[in-house]
């Protein structure tokens, strides 16, 4: 910023041509002026600070990320942590939670009303690991949340008790292994976007994921779009883009 | 058959040991007597001539067998089959159909009564093909069949609207492409068998039916066995079989 | 609805107890009452008729089903179309289109006032098809729509020329096939939900679209959601979702 | 229920008009009658309770579900147990079995007679586990099973040795890793349906299961279906329905 | 051979001293002396002269060479050959046969006395084509050969039939697509090699002969080896080289 | 057996009918006399016992049929073995051996002579494990071995200088992980089989054993055969039937 | 350009403070100045303008792009091209030429003097399409070039024969379709970087290119680096860049 | 050496013939005299020892291996090395290192100058393994290094911020794993080598690194080549071999 400043100073100062200024201006913006800028300008639109992806950095180091984070903004979202992270940021904030099940850490905004409304659903039980990633990114996030478990496609009922509160949701999240497909059917049903989120649970030929990552890819159903194998946490902040 | 026999009066005559008689036995079986007895036991039993597969044979060849096999009994199933082979065995035996959509040239049984109920039921009007496949060998296989088309995922009510007859039926096909989510649906509904039939129906990543094969194989419903992709003769063949 | 209303006549008048009625009700509603009305609620509220899939049906077919639609509304979207049935449709409505490089035949309504912005971006001239079906499905949908073409990440300051538009846009597609980095690249820049389109454009090891649809689900940005390969309708579907 | 009761009593008594009931109607059914009262029926139907999945569930759960279904019922079938929800479920009801190869806990109904016969045949010793979840899970649904072991078609004689009781069977479940051929030499004996599971047992480009996976879908000899890899649960519930 | 002969040369008459003369030949052996040589000692050793591939060659380049190897040797194996490089080559030699199915164009040699016996065995009639290049290339190598066709797994007593002629053969090739069994049955009756040839006839989720390979890699019973799918001549090359 | 001589005995002694006789004889063979005889056969002309495979079975089971195959013959094999059976079958016969890398108990003839030679090449020091289960298979079953370790093509130099080593051996058998090339350059050079193995040792993309897989199923030179993904044992089996 | 240099001369004029200018700053960039910029400093410092990828553009939109292009600079690449627009290019400028079996148009610097040595290695004839793609990317780029035919691993002393021009080049490209082992044999003989492309000639088991990528990806000499499947005008690009 | 120089000495003193010399030269090279010599050629050339891989050898055999090379050279490079081996090699040689997270044990030369700059790119910091095993070997080898970390495109201006450095450097090493994007966005902006590392970071669909590859052989951007997944010594070997 400054190099801009003195630059634009010299110009006026009629220290330097103009096409000299132009010729220093081509090079500049890239190490000191455009880029970062456009960095904080979508924090502020946003209303929400970078993610911390904990998966390889030491723990010292997430520390020091997060706190300063938490320093300035009043919400704070770390991904793939563990118990031993948690208590150290605990100490320096008490409002810091932890999720075991999603490995996520956060502190929620304190004031903040929450927005429309972003159903979870799961398949099955063993598909909440994934579900609370979603649910919890999306809470803090901003965002009103519920969740649905366990309401798979073998017994179709169990979803329909449900049909009204499908039919008031703004935005699905539809978390399945095995075949996943309960996207579809989910789809089928209302008339608000639907994001897929294939999980790696499930036995043989379901490949860690890839059986049910396809189904919901090839879903027959207009308004379905997928996120990654497991990837709870892309799902919540897609959601959340839509949920605005 | 007559070495045995003429081995069989050798010991009878005293005209060989009985030591030296177990010795060419022991070998004898395989070429001439228990095998082939086996085979034409089964053609017995299940009331069934062979099928006979059209693919790489000549048409000659396959008018040879048909004509064989439509002498000593009154039922035919051929696949694979192209309308000149048709013609030809039509001047030969008035009766016999062709089904182009499905490439099946067969002749019912006049006399034979259908037994039970084998529902065919399909996720889109473009799986109709292997459909017809799947129909048509359970008919002639003397199957009472009936048809539904059309009843995707994506519209789970259009499904419903047929609750009763899909539990009147004693063995459920389903086909489908892209997703493939509808025989874990199906199966949820019906506490009969449903044998699956992934089609190459589907764009991108269906992979040519590998989406719904894998679909199908990780149902999370109970109650869901699957054949090879578009093979709906086999899903109509393994249907009769239930079904007798 | 005869039968129900029947049913609820006889309730009014004696003629049936109140636990015969509820047992025929238990039944009933599956094929006469509720999943068919389901059905036009979805097309009431999304102001939008079914989209006709024009593959696996005869000309004839989808030359019924879209007089009916066009009779009733004033819009229509059928994919998968040809020359010969555009002609015949041309015929019935004047005001009808085609575009022969997404094979869509679509009417567009006349007073619909568009909404928001969906803007269409490609990696590459080769993806246009794809971009194509995304556009008009949108357009036809009522949402504005805008196409950048040509801005892969190969030459990455082609993108950054529109930053502008980028960040006017309510909803972003992007489209890409060879390694499908594209997608990537736009969310990292704009504070919208970009959805992902692989396309089977490509050579070698693109292995007709896995390769982008790998990339694009493992985006490292969040904020990015994947449809099928070269499902530009679906894409164009969704967006027009998320636009409303 | 007693929503509905409710309503027929107004429409009875007159404080309700059969326009305004019918409108009620049409969203009740899926939360209060419909749907629950169809899975009561699946249940009475089968004589059979759900069966209980013991992955991704806790202990305390898995003991409150499987202890009101003993209540309710004669018999029980909780996959994927241990020890030690089988020593806390054993406190309950003293009858009750456990399998450790296949990690089933069960209790067999004690007066139920046992239907057909279900035989059950492994190509190696190693897929036995596999094999005792087929084996129990059919015998608990109250059919007649028999165990043949260890008779892949490296040395096809040592299942000829047992042909006699290969045709005695109503239904087969061939077991069989490596490459899988089992299957179709069996089906090509038999006249009865064989049930096909892969196992991941093999080395090197066994794949987890693919490669008998993908043996058994292609088998040559119709009268063969697949179930998933290792999946000897659905085998076994397969076969039950097909031999009732 | 000249320059080193003229180097020898040198030495003798003292017109190179030999740390010269030692440092010339250190590269000298790969230009011109050696490897050529070893060539040509293979011919020699192996009675047979290279084979000819025909694709990604001219008709006019592929028809040179077989004149050349014609004229030194009695005998030729060209593939990928075609009906109009037959004829030409016709006209030069009239023994030359040709093999439509195979597209192997040969000529055998009038003295040469046939060795041992190489079985071919097909599981069905549509992998003759594959056959036959196997049989052949066996045939003009030298190797007396015998064909057995459409003895597949679904109806294993066609194979038995024929015991005595598989346990009289010295080496076995065993063609099969579909699900690829019978290799490891043949296997487990006889006591010599069994080639592996995968074919890629057959449907679905045979992935143009991706099963059956799998199939036969994963053969439980030793003694089976592999070759590429639908290498009939590689199998016919490698039984050659086993039978001499 | 004795079955049958009882009915010989009845033939002969008048007490039954021929045509009788040769109903019972039908399908007697495959319960008491046929298979099992053959398999006899085969063990007396290999000269060698049934191989024991140690996956699968207890130590219990493993002793027991190891321990009858040491009374019979004076040879054992053993795969997948460990060093607690090894202890107990040494305390049962002094002469057993244990190769730690390959997992292999054996007991070598005394008196047997060993015949050609089996040449058992590896690309690098680590597929090493592999190389020992196919050179004490080989040995074992009565072939003259020997190993050249590490003479990969990334320095083919170190190969050539082996080149009568190669020349001499009767089969040659190729162990490479990584990319797998030795096995066509070592083929190049010899005029004898060569059995190539392919290693599960590598990093990335060689996908545990895929890649070299690939390469030697798509060798350029003939003369090349290929067994499963480590399958040191099948290799040395295979050598040792063309060796004999 | 005019944009910037309008708002530095307000500057130098006092109409706009340094505040302000440095907003419009920040957004202006990526519209008119920077980017586009760089791109002709890129083209400047290469000596070579852009490639033209003839896929998915109409000869109108080629000719144009084309016409340009030789307007402004001497030399020209352009790939996938046909007969017919060489035909148009023809006409406008006389030295163009077109090369049938890599579908390349292109013209050479009349002047420009050829540096180092590119050799291009195929390993069978049919690779040679994508030999002829790299080596006239590479002439046209400014290098020398030499091809060398037909050298695979089959029969390693063809290569061996032409070491010395092995080890006089400065970069390798090495083309293999098959088992692709010829990068890993050359690169263990050179000093110099070996650039491979894997291509999609092969039959069965080599997957359209998979088969050599993955041997060469795994290559165990270090030194090899690989392009996509059947991309030469990639590898004769880098080649071309290291040659620099 | 000896042998030949023997019979050179031979045909010097008349004591054999030169055709007889001849034939015995012919099979002598492979064994004493060529390959052995060009290997060391080859180490002079490079000015580079044998790089030691540490897998699948023994800590004595690595010891002796290094201590050899030591001795003669002031270099060492061991790759998959331990704590243990390096304490054991540190007594050898003070100036060893250990670098734990890329697993290398390395010598630098004293005196050695550096050469260029190599400028190693990552995508995240959970790259940063694999980019400390291409920055030390780089480095071992004689080139200046630099590390640029963090710079994935998810937020492209961080890449910008460098574009100097990156413009800098001779060749570029980019690493990167989940979408693998980053290598094509960096190849736009340099006219310098890519060398692209796929690394198995990442989660769901990224497969251990299958998707960054497919997306790196695939890039839109020429000048970008590829080598194995996590192989970031193969990356720094082959960048050091171009910038020499």
């Amino acid at each position: 910023m400054r190099k801009i400043k003195t630059l634009l100073n010299k110009i006026k100062n009629n220290k330097i041509s103009i096409n000299k200024a132009l010729d220093e201006l081509r090079i500049l913006p890239y190490e000191d002026l455009g880029f970062a800028k456009i960095d904080s300008h979508r924090t502020l639109r946003r209303g929400f600070p970078e993610v911390v992806f904990g998966d390889g950095k030491t723990t010292e180091e997430i520390f020091e990320i997060c706190k300063r984070i938490i320093k300035n903004q009043e919400i704070l979202l770390l991904t793939r942590a563990n118990k031993s992270i948690y208590n150290k940021l605990k100490k320096f904030q008490k409002r810091i939670k932890f999720d075991e099940s999603s490995r996520l850490v956060y502190l929620e905004s304190k004031k903040a009303k929450k927005r429309g409304l972003i159903l979870v659903i799961t398949a099955g039980t063993a598909d909440s690991k994934v579900a609370n990633e979603a649910l919890i990114t999306a809470r803090v996030m901003g965002n009103r949340v519920k969740l649905l478990l366990d309401v798979g496609v073998a017994g179709v009922h169990r979803l329909f008790a449900h049909i009204k509160l499908l039919q008031r949701a703004n935005v699905l999240i539809v978390i399945a292994g095995m075949e996943g497909a309960l996207a579809s059917v989910v789809s089928g049903i209302v008339s608000k976007p639907v994001i897929a989120v294939p999980t790696s649970v499930g036995y043989g030929a379901s490949f860690k994921g890839i059986a049910p990552l396809l189904t919901m890819l090839n879903s027959c159903s207009p308004g379905v779009s997928v996120v990654n194998i497991d990837n709870g946490f892309g799902a919540g902040y897609f959601a959340s883009m839509i949920n605005k």
